[in-house]
């Protein structure tokens, strides 16, 4: 108490405090019993100053995946599609394992009930991840390496949709094999068949 | 009041109404906003009524979903194997659609905090549905329509991965020129490429 807390600071000092909460919250008991006076306790702020920024658990968990999973400018392009597919997919496989301690499947569960949130979530988590994969998808086909007739939006359905099929059925996210499979089955259904297959 | 009603004709139509109920408040108001109070109003029924049979209103609603949507014991076969996966697809569009008012994405959401609620959902409504579409894939393979190395496990997420895909992120469901796309570029991924395309 020796001296006066800067609010800009203290405001910073709590926020961190509040995601550092959810966090650990979720981690040890599941999104599904994380709740707001939990995260106040453990982040030792009141409950007023979570309402104050956030209108739901939901939002604080959107704003916890938005700071721990960081979006690259552009498109990892080793120049092996397959290679570069598989590193794209296998961090969103990190945002949804596992399962039942993730924020993640918690944030997508809320929004399919909070349009708000489903719009921040797509705006901010999903659209930049869209964006950076159409892109590499986009080189890859200038290059004669996908048909050019191939549907670009039905292939990020065809590679992202498995992610969230296995979530919402609980049939367990894609192990390095399996993703290996989806991802030559989907080269194949984009790839010429006149041409060679890429790497 | 003239005759004393039989218990197990009165437990039925105590279910029925229950169900309908449910039906009604989800199409009107959303399942985010269903309760057990006001599922136990409209049915006439008390909250402890409900909670006799059904854990949850995740449970009432999977029941409502299980009575409504009826599993072929056989997946259909014209002989034209994209048309029969339209049909099949589009089943499953019609039980989640549309997102916000229907008791399908709101028991998916349920079950991904709510491990009971997710292996009756898996057992009772998924299992049948995976059966009769590997059946139908699997005679399809013998017939040497798909290739034989094609993975049908990867088949079944890359066609019905989007629709959960699209439905986590709000991105609409497929229209049927949509599905028309995804089916021909999932078959081209299934399909030797020496052999002519199916129908």
């Amino acid at each position: 108490m020796s001296k006066a807390p800067n609010p800009a600071r203290r405001r910073e000092s709590s926020r961190r405090a509040i995601l550092a909460a959810t966090a650990e919250l979720c981690s040890q008991f599941g999104y599904g019993r994380l709740t707001i006076e939990a995260i106040a306790a453990r982040a030792g702020v009141s409950k007023k100053t979570i309402y104050r920024w956030w209108p739901s658990k939901g939002a604080v968990a959107l704003d916890l995946l938005d700071e721990t999973a960081t979006v690259a400018a552009a498109p990892p392009d080793t120049g092996d599609l397959a290679a570069d597919l598989h590193s794209m997919l296998t961090e969103i496989i990190g945002m949804l394992t596992p399962p039942h301690n993730a924020p993640g499947p918690g944030v997508i569960a809320e929004a399919l009930h909070d349009p708000d949130l489903a719009r921040e979530l797509r705006e901010r988590l999903v659209r930049p991840r869209i964006a950076t994969f159409r892109q590499r998808l986009r080189r890859a086909q200038d290059a004669g390496q996908l048909h050019p007739d191939a549907d670009l939006d039905v292939a990020l359905d065809l590679l992202y949709g498995p992610l969230y099929h296995r979530l919402a059925l609980h049939l367990g996210m894609p192990d390095p094999a399996y993703l290996h499979s989806l991802i030559a089955h989907v080269l194949r259904a984009l790839t010429p068949p006149t041409s060679s297959a890429p790497h």
